[in-house]
């Protein structure tokens, strides 16, 4: 057991973490290939190091499905479409699936047409942006992916939460380097670093987060107590409005272009009343979108990942500040998944207490630690 | 006459502005229809109050031509592509027109396929990059663009320029309302912004740049002395590797997908040595991406844009700090241009000096201000 931050951790294998995701899944109606396609992607998040979109995450959806709000024998189907777009509704299905599946749509319309772009409603949280982006790496593929979330967030100047985290991902395919995939809120913090802060009784840096009259704030409740998370470039003289536009077009793409709700509207994920859902809804569920870029579309795919490989190994070698070193967009997340995937994967102690009760309720052995 | 900042202005009608600078496209090569159309994009970035991309950059064109560096009879041409997708070969001509030919290839392809993407290389400076996104608003598609452009910002922890200002644009169909366009550099200020607080001798807010070691600093003229722009988000805590994240998305599909240069290698415009330019280069010379969605590949368009209108009015009433007011991404530049083209567009003292002096060297009479 070790410590991370003020929770003690412990370390579990990624296998094992799977086939528990999965058993759960399974016992909440998912057909076997749904239960295992739906864990991975919870797992890659824990892999990657981004813990507060991995296991942690699993009785929430569980807490959906007993709400009545998550079905696990979704019909998804394309309403709407042409060589190059379609409309997905996923019968609110897992948005972990859904996403899936409807990457793989983009995907197979890139291959016929050069690009597929996928807007869908009916979803619900779909985990990690970056995962469904990567699926296209395989086929020389850029892959986009972007999500709306529940209102934490304000325009400049607002002071009304109007806006989620919404993130995007892109991945884009390198030669002989691993590819290159950024995946980030539009936000200037995840909301899960101000709760690491609240956890340790810590103040958050200024430029996260803005009190109930929209004044700076270092006080890590300050979301929960009528202030809201502030948008990338946190105030209006280091251009927040940019990450507002930037989270306005995501939550455009991925909630009015479907017909899902949008803005205010967009639904909470499993504790209902939690934030400042508006009624009544504008569309249908959640919503994302996807795309996909053939590289050869464009010029041949080798041709293109040798570039890459040379635009990374430029920004390898830039010159960086004392002490310091120029990451590429990606490397954090892969060096997180390349030392879990051999060390385990640590959980926090209150996360191990809610799997193992979950697995409890459900008639499922938690598992043993490393 | 009236002040602006510390330089006095002279007001000039739009009108007058557009013949004047068409008069110094057709001296320099340009066809009747070219002059005028590349004409419009300054035009319309002083209209829009975006003074740094408009007739202030009218004799850097010029000097372009006269460097030998600009093909004011370009062939431009698609050298690849399939039903969705393109790359266009700009033969070193007016970014400003290759621009507009390359969103019009994407426009025919979205209305063909559903979306239309273009990747551009051999171009140059493009004007900015919202007015080719709002080309596809008329079809009832959403516009996409982006440039590269040469080094002046460093990747998180870099002290080295390895990428442009990299704007993105978005245009998006309302249906009452007028659309929502976001215009924004990925930076978290326009270099423009410095060269103004240079001329009135006055500090940069914290977060704009940094000094040659990387450290924070308040001096406008850093980037000129081994320093840099620093990408949106600003630092390390407030996240700007979320701006490079985007910058860099931006320099691949500007850049590496067409077969163009990139990152550091991404040639200056004009006054060459300005900037940290690499050679030998790595591809043809400057690049841009472009995309259009057709709205109607997801939803009918009416709906859709009932809802945009829905959307606007949500955040045009969102509570606000006090004194204060929720903008929609595009309406600063829409006030503008409302204002200018009834009260005529200001320009600073210098920048008429200069127009004055390449409308003498050209044979071209300046006009008179209102």
């Amino acid at each position: 057991m070790t410590s991370n931050n003020t929770n003690p951790t412990q370390q579990y294998a990624a296998d094992a973490l799977q086939a528990f995701v999965e058993a759960v899944f399974s016992k909440i109606g998912c057909s076997d290939t749904d239960a295992t396609k739906a864990a991975r992607v919870l797992i890659a998040a824990d892999l990657r190091g981004i813990d507060s979109h991995g296991v942690a995450r699993l009785s929430g959806y569980v807490k959906q499905w007993e709400m009545g709000k998550l079905n696990t024998r979704p019909r998804m189907q394309i309403v709407h479409q042409t060589p190059s777009t379609a409309t997905i509704d996923g019968d609110r299905g897992l948005g972990l699936l859904i996403g899936q599946y409807a990457m793989q749509v983009a995907i197979d319309k890139a291959g016929q047409v050069g690009s597929g772009w996928v807007a869908v409603r009916n979803s619900g949280h779909y985990g990690i942006a970056g995962y469904h982006a990567m699926l296209a790496l395989a086929h020389d593929m850029i892959g986009i992916s972007t999500t709306h979330a529940s209102a934490l967030a304000v325009p400049t100047f607002g002071i009304e939460k109007m806006l989620g985290t919404n993130p995007l991902a892109v991945a884009i395919p390198a030669g002989q380097k691993p590819p290159l995939v950024a995946d980030f809120a539009t936000t200037a913090a995840a909301y899960g670093k101000l709760q690491i802060l609240q956890r340790k009784g810590q103040e958050a840096p200024i430029g996260w987060a803005q009190d109930a009259q929209g004044a700076p704030t270092t006080n890590p409740h300050a979301p929960k107590e009528g202030g809201a998370l502030l948008t990338l470039g946190s105030d209006e003289l280091r251009s927040s409005h940019k990450g507002y536009c930037m989270s306005a077009v995501v939550d455009i793409l991925s909630g009015v272009l479907p017909g899902a709700n949008y803005g205010p509207w967009v639904p909470p994920f499993a504790t209902a009343g939690s934030t400042s859902e508006r009624q009544p809804p504008v569309g249908k569920g959640t919503g994302h979108f996807f795309g996909a870029l053939r590289i050869d579309g464009f010029q041949p795919a080798e041709v293109f990942k040798s570039h890459i490989d040379n635009w990374i190994d430029a920004f390898e070698q830039t010159k960086a500040i004392e002490g310091k070193r120029v990451l590429i967009p990606g490397e954090p997340e892969r060096l997180a998944e390349a030392e879990r995937l051999e060390k385990g994967i640590p959980i926090l102690a209150p996360v191990v207490a809610d799997l193992e009760s979950l697995g409890q309720k459900l008639g499922i052995e938690w598992i043993q630690a490393i």
